[in-house]
């Protein structure tokens, strides 16, 4: 039954076309993190400062990275990350920078901040969306030659836009980037602004040094530690992480000639032996080639590769902070009384390896009265917005904090003078959207998650009871010496001696006690913080 | 400092390459809607019937859809999705489902439920994925041949990877689209399940007939009209919606020769007075070549384009259900006491036209001692997860309900026997991801929103006042009932009269009063549901 002007199927054929990755980010700029202009200038910060750190750390730099945020005009402001990292190619900065969904990270399997190659082209492309102008890059390798480019992005193809290009043999000494551009953006200095977001890259990289210079001064963080996290190594895939889909397309691409070298080549955690013990489990031929496999004995090999046992994927690909540079970090910006922290053993969350590590800073000049303070790393990336929808924030709320001596109403964060800071670090990090400001709440995750929580949980309780205990030894020892005068008089009177060397015997006996309270205390924090 | 063995630039660039956004999708396949296998399992059908739905109504077409759900082994699914829509061009059928981000939605501003050219391939996509089988396409444009594909997409190229594909002469008078593939799913009954889903599709469709198949048997959802809503219209872009750089991409891609001209052509609500008022506002020769201005020019033009006062964006492009149709609808699925609906007048977001609707159903046999179940629908679509960080979630919350009857602790969900139905149709709906289930809430929607909840409120509330009176009234008339025997009595024998007439007038003019309230009452709710 057709009515009215409707078209036709040959109409509406017409109409179609492809959409390019950057005009579909355009039009959803708020799945990159740039849905309003405070926002949006934190997420320009944080893609480039990701980029400057994950650069460094692969060509085992020490980095040092300067970060200026100016003014200029009503809700625009100029925005300059430079480092002093390897640098990037002449020819490789159009594309690494002007091209979404272009970059190395995607393809495999190592922790790292970025992943997805939109981070810094995206920052581009929200730029000259609301100023209309280019973004200038200058780079150097450190060959005496230095890159100037100005570049926009052409939307309708996803291709960078030149606008002027020069290589400049100027001698200089000096290899890394400079980013600059003009965006639309609003400046704050609370919690979810560039200054507490800084502060929290220095906590979770300990190793760099940073440079900020906001609209109300110039803030410097030195490094703490003068030396690099051990390189996370590249992984295979597991075999358990593997989905039916991808082991069809590894098996048409793979340079292996049999199914037996494909397995043992392509995947972690498979030797020659359970290669064929799998091969046996399928009923295939382990000598065939990988590409004339039926869609049906794929999945026979598929399923026989789930069932059999394996060894866990590797986890040098993972390079937690660890308990001492987590204490450190916090020890450096928060004035608390008590420090402590745990790192567990790698899991794994659909055949990729993930480790959960945390910490807590407890009292001292912490406000007591408020919900505890949250900071959320990713792969060492603090993540400050969508903080209800993060499974760290659901882990901490699920969690009994009465039990460990903090304030909690039901299900919500916990009341009391402290801060934790959860760590995931991951060869691949499930996160909520695009913008990477939430980690997706898998099972796995959650459940790693609360244990450390309650490991963390356990020292706070020690912390506090033995806290308590002491306040208690403290009241009795306030009892004991407005009383032992009159005590050691009666005792004197009754055994008839002087009660001065009674009174200075009943004293001595009861500052050895309490001084052993005291030592046990400061054993125990040296022992949580180790 | 160079230590180990970093990387260099070149290194690092030879790793870089263009990631698929198939790839991108497939690695990242939550952001599409496939966590896991229930909510994927969903997310096929869901994506298959909006793509029915929305192909029928552009052609005109009354829809008939019919859905399958067949188990097919341990947690895998057949999912048939078939309709009597216009169908695709032979050509077409590779391009519109082998490909993603491709399709004519994503390109115009009119309400549509599809818009981004990823919901139909995505399907595909998960598909492969999880079975690694092509997936089998069948469509005729009425022109009595069938095309009959077997399909894959190509994932490292973003391409339509053909398996078979035949165009059979076979004279049949039918034409549509059928839609058949194996996926990985779990089935459910409960509230995030099909049956529910489809349940709403027919509340927010009702000019659609559904037949669903499931593995607990078959359900059929008659029209409830007959009559297609009328076509909503696509529009030009509002001044006050663009953004600069979209601004100067417009005028270098327009085909106006003036900027005068560009102005009126390419907007809505620029008359060529408004045209000359900007540019004079601008300083700019309104008969200069729009691809000719400079950057600098650009901004001011557009800052005029921001000053200046203009009439809102057309409201045709918009096609709520009505109030009529909303009660309707919610009266077919709920044997409720009371029904109210309100439309609000289009707004606008962001240059973006916007309207919302609300619906409630009370009372009756809906459970009293349970949170209020809420339906969210956008652009006649059901949105079924991400119900928390929903706008129309958190409006409901923050809405005050026990001034208007119903149990309420803090900002949560109300309790009673109710059902709120929220509508939002938008020529563009801002969605928190690709997946769609949740409306972001951006100011303008989230004031709407309420001022339509509260108004809905307002209907409510009167309606159990006059309830409660009517109930107070009812338990004055039991007590007169009680004792008016005795009143008569003892006024017969003050006045000396028999007791039997004077109790007969008693109870009428009693009846007489309730009858009133009772009147009063079923006024109110025609009133309301009209």
């Amino acid at each position: 039954m057709v009515e009215e002007i409707g078209k036709t199927a040959e109409e509406m054929g017409k109409e179609q076309r492809q959409i390019a990755v950057s005009e579909f980010f355009e039009k959803n700029r708020h799945l990159l993190g740039y849905d309003n202009p405070t926002k949006a200038l934190l997420t320009v910060v944080k893609e480039l400062v990701d980029n400057s750190l994950d650069a460094a750390e692969e060509a085992r730099i020490l980095p040092r990275i300067w970060v200026e945020v100016k003014p200029n005009g009503p809700d625009r402001f100029r925005v300059m990350i430079k480092d002093n990292g390897p640098g990037l190619v002449d020819k490789q900065i159009p594309l690494a920078l002007g091209k979404l969904l272009y970059g190395s990270k995607f393809f495999r399997l190592r922790q790292s901040r970025g992943q997805q190659g939109i981070g810094g082209s995206g920052a581009i492309l929200y730029s000259q969306l609301t100023t209309g102008k280019p973004t200038t890059l200058i780079s150097s390798t450190g060959n005496k030659k230095t890159s100037h480019y100005e570049m926009m992005i052409d939307v309708k193809k996803n291709e960078p836009e030149i606008i002027s290009h020069q290589i400049l043999e100027d001698g200089r000494e000096w290899h890394g980037l400079k980013v600059e551009m003009e965006i639309e953006g609003r400046y704050i200095e609370s919690r979810q602004g560039i200054p507490e977001y800084i502060k929290q890259v220095a906590i979770g990289n300990p190793f760099a040094e940073i440079v900020f210079e906001g609209p109300n001064g110039k803030m410097e963080f030195p490094r703490a530690v003068n030396e690099l996290p051990p390189i996370p190594k590249e992984i295979m895939p597991h075999p358990h992480g593997v989905e039916l889909g991808i082991l069809r397309r590894m098996m048409k691409s793979t340079k292996s000639r049999t199914i037996a070298s494909f397995m043992t080549n392509d995947f972690s955690r498979i030797g020659s032996g359970t290669a064929n013990e799998i091969c046996k489990l399928a009923g295939i031929d382990p000598k065939i080639s990988p590409g004339r496999l039926e869609v049906e004995d794929t999945e026979k090999l598929f399923k026989a590769m789930q069932k059999v046992k394996l060894v866990r994927p590797p986890t040098d690909c993972l390079s937690p902070l660890g308990e001492e540079m987590m204490v450190k970090g916090l020890k450096k910006e928060l004035y608390a009384e008590f420090f402590a922290a745990v790192t567990r053993p790698p899991e794994v969350y659909r055949g990729n390896p993930f480790q959960i590590e945390c910490a807590i800073a407890f009292g001292g000049q912490l406000p007591a009265d408020q919900p505890i303070k949250v900071v959320r790393l990713s792969n060492r990336v603090p993540l400050i917005y969508q903080e209800g929808d993060c499974a760290i924030t659901k882990a901490i709320s699920g969690t009994d904090w009465k039990r460990y001596g903090l304030q909690q109403s039901g299900r919500s964060i916990p009341v009391g003078p402290a801060v934790i800071m959860v760590h995931i670090v991951s060869v691949w990090v499930p996160f909520l959207s695009e913008s990477k400001q939430a980690v997706a709440a898998y099972p796995d995750i959650m459940k790693e998650i609360k244990l450390s929580l309650q490991e963390l949980g356990r020292n706070l309780q020690h912390h506090v009871a033995g806290k308590r205990k002491m306040e208690m030894q403290q009241r009795r020892k306030e009892i004991f010496d407005r009383y032992l005068p009159e005590v050691a008089n009666a005792v004197g009177k009754l055994t008839n001696k002087p009660a001065e060397p009674i009174l200075n015997k009943l004293r001595s006996i009861i500052k050895k006690n309490t001084e052993v309270i005291v030592d046990d205390r400061s054993k125990e924090e040296v022992g949580n913080a180790g």
